[in-house]
């Protein structure tokens, strides 16, 4: 049993103080961009431009002084980083070199750039009103953009799209299934999007009846993780079932499968050893599934 | 110590299965409609039509057959339950009898109001593409809306905005804090929105520093709730702290304070009672707040 403290959630532990009440103090905003300690972050659209040592590079303060810039926060030393607005329309997945550099990056880069790529996507999706189609304006550092109509000036904020992600128990056994784009072998909790009028544990219940037709009973809520593609908050989950008969919805999964505890953790073995396991490949520790398996395995301390 | 169930959160325990294979298949969506036991919720805008035995009116399908309908789902005589769109711009807060209707409503009712009022607002809200700015059109019973512009054709899902709110204990004393737009008197836990790039447990931590200028510890997650006024997920927290030096964000809260058990205990009596207590006037509990100072005094069982 390991007593090592558990690796930090991919995402999470970001350093910076967000300071929202400089956010909307336009002369605030512009004094802190033309600090000499100010940083930029290097974005290529939505992609993260990385160093040679694998972290995230941040400029001096380059931009001219009328760019759109997203205000990220103050570091310990009270210098202010700032990240650029991609494009309009920069909805591209993300590129397929990213996991590589994402697993390489330290906790808090990664956190700086969760925030920098779920805002900065936000707003390359959202230069229009939703609700009269006039163009919008960034605002408030870009955490908001205003309606530009003047009979409309509806103000719209940062979308964060809540997802549950769960593992069902079985008498000692894990489900887990696979999606048709995941990669070979592989197999992760199950998911999908929260929708209105339900609870967590509500989504969580019909998620499994929909996708493995299965009823669970003693939902619990296990972790939380960030997620920028584009801009999901996954809600990770534990459940359990009394009867085992998976019924898949083929939309939704190639496969579902119960996993015995052996399997899984020798596929938790493999993972760490960067190779699959044999039952399965088990997911990636940048995932929130990672941290389900393991907890389940080794418990939350 | 009170023995019986604990009364549900309100705006959750729908009866009503959302068969969403169906919302994909337009000649199942149409034969739905026509049924003779398909129901229509009657609704004024966003505000729900309620008999004189306080329950939502459920009426036979008198709406035209290109009507725009939301499809909420089955009932568990395979009776499909409809709700009419509102019309654009229905941003209107909750009309002032809404409460009153909300506390006197069953479970179900309340449950498939949420649902339909958090989809109805935004159908209401999002008539246009943020992507380009082009009409979009209603698709999938309701859970979708499609850019019309050839070029665009995005497709766009209902917003779900989390939110954070929670009780902080420090020695047995519990923090509640109130806004100006509350009642007179009201105490409540302190809330606020999850922002990109954080976690649950982070977006807890940000808002009671920003809000009262306290460092906790120990965040657990309690319960959840639908909130649709207009569309949040309101995620109820518990946590700690070891400096009960409170320091407010006067943009945001009137006043925080710490209340003992016992101050907290006679406020919820008295709320039980339909009265203010002394100390404060607790939460409705149509509040998930009310749950977590329920759940502090009595426990979860
Ligand atoms: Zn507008
Ligand atoms: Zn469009």
């Amino acid at each position: 049993m390991p007593t090592t403290t558990r690796p930090i959630i991919a995402f999470s532990g970001s350093v910076l103080d967000r300071a929202d009440a400089l956010r909307s103090d336009p002369v605030a905003l512009a004094a802190l961009r033309g600090r000499g300690d100010a940083r930029l972050l290097g974005m290529d659209g939505l992609e993260p431009v990385v160093s040679a040592a694998g972290a995230l590079v941040w400029q001096a303060m380059t931009a001219a002084p009328d760019a759109e810039l997203l205000f990220l926060g103050l570091d310990g030393d009270g210098a202010p980083h700032f990240a650029p607005v991609p494009q309009a329309g920069s909805t591209a997945p993300a590129a397929s070199t990213l996991w590589s550099a994402v697993e390489a990056m330290a906790a808090p880069d990664l956190a700086a750039y969760a925030a920098a790529r779920a805002l900065g996507g936000w707003h390359a999706r959202h230069r229009f009103c939703a609700v009269c189609g006039a163009p919008t304006v960034l605002a408030k550092g870009g955490w908001q953009r205003s309606c530009t109509s003047d009979t409309c000036r509806a103000e719209h904020f940062p979308r964060t799209d809540p997802v549950v992600i769960m593992t069902v128990e079985h008498q000692g056994r894990l489900l887990l299934g696979r999606q048709p784009r995941f990669p070979a072998h592989r197999y992760s909790a199950l998911a999908g999007f929260v929708e209105p009028g339900e609870t967590l544990e509500e989504a969580v219940t019909r998620e499994i009846r929909e996708e493995a037709g299965l009823t669970i009973r003693d939902v619990r809520y296990v972790a939380s993780q960030p997620w920028p593609f584009p801009a999901s908050l996954m809600f990770a989950c534990h459940a359990y079932t009394d009867d085992p008969a998976i019924t898949i919805d083929t939309n939704e999964l190639e496969d579902a499968r119960w996993f015995t505890r052996d399997e899984v953790a020798e596929a938790m073995d493999a993972r760490a050893q960067g190779r699959d396991g044999i039952a399965f490949s088990a997911p990636t520790q940048v995932a929130v599934a990672w941290h389900l398996l393991d907890i389940w395995l080794h418990g939350a301390g």
